[in-house]
């Protein structure tokens, strides 16, 4: 009975331990994931260029919301990073918890919803960036068959911004990724 | 004691048609799943359509290769409706089965590793038929910041089957994205 009982502590402890770290790493993915994606919507959203020459009927100046694809890039990333900066004090919760049971309750809580909202994010996020890599993908390359000519030649500046902008976003999805394999980590392990 | 085996046994059979309610739901959106993104991949693999006037330097013609981020679309939907049709045996075969405790058991199997393969197949398919739609907007709509024509007005037939080929495409995520809620349901419910 004695030798039940301290059994049963040793495995609460390394529980408890196994849910520290979990915590962990989802507070640090978290703070990740919303520092790529909040970059990737600043930076996005500022990048124009004016180029120094212009005739009567083009001024020759490169913004974001030229194209509406950016601009739903750029929703996008800020939906989500809005989202990732909301559930950070959550997280710290989590970790600050040390009550074993009360704590499992809330992480089970925190996980069974943050999986389905970090889905809908990844999806959100997903769709944004491809969205965009598409269009950035014509800026640099143009198409000749459709008579769409590469920008990127003249609003070089601009183009760089622009794709550099991406990186943020899909290792934001990558991050996103990871917390959705966590919180399954977390649930496989549900008692 | 019997009362308690009696209820139990009640239980069980609830829980077992439970369990077959969700196989067939299963079922049937798999097949939904797998419709939408064959027909999605087939209606733009084929589409073309040849204008019947032409110059020295331009046929006019337009195929859904001539743009990548189209062929990226129907590889994606290719890659997800094989891999939903690679599933459905496994579908099959968890209906068909009636033996409660084994059933469970693959049930539970199928939908840990459905779950990750879903989720990545969702994520493919986001990714293929939202850089399709900014190409499509682009195609029917034009920028005349970036002075990228519409195409539409010329190519109407190959507009028209672009778009409805996005139909299937969304649809399928839609249905994916419930197909992962009934393995969370499924899960959730283990005992």
């Amino acid at each position: 009975m004695a030798k039940a009982n301290a059994i049963e502590l040793g495995e609460g402890r390394k529980s408890r331990g196994v849910n520290k770290g979990v915590s962990i790493l989802n507070f640090i993915f978290r703070i990740l994931a919303f520092i790529g994606t909040l970059s990737s919507a600043i930076s996005m959203a500022t990048a124009n260029e004016t180029l120094p020459f212009f005739t009567r009927f083009f001024r020759f100046r490169a913004e974001y919301n030229d194209l509406p694809t950016l601009i739903f890039f750029v929703v996008a990333n800020a939906v989500v990073s809005g989202y990732l900066l909301l559930s950070l004090p959550f997280s710290i919760v989590l970790i600050l918890r040390s009550n074993a049971q009360r704590a499992r309750m809330v992480l089970m809580m925190f996980f069974d919803m943050a999986m389905l909202t970090l889905f809908d994010s990844g999806t959100l996020l997903t769709a944004g960036a491809s969205a965009a890599a598409a269009i950035v993908y014509l800026a640099h390359k143009g198409n000749s068959r459709v008579n769409w000519l590469a920008i990127c030649q003249q609003f070089n500046a601009f183009c760089q911004r622009t794709s550099g902008s991406l990186i943020g976003s899909f290792a934001g999805i990558v991050l996103i990724a990871l917390l959705i394999t966590l919180s399954g980590v977390a649930l496989a392990r549900r008692p």
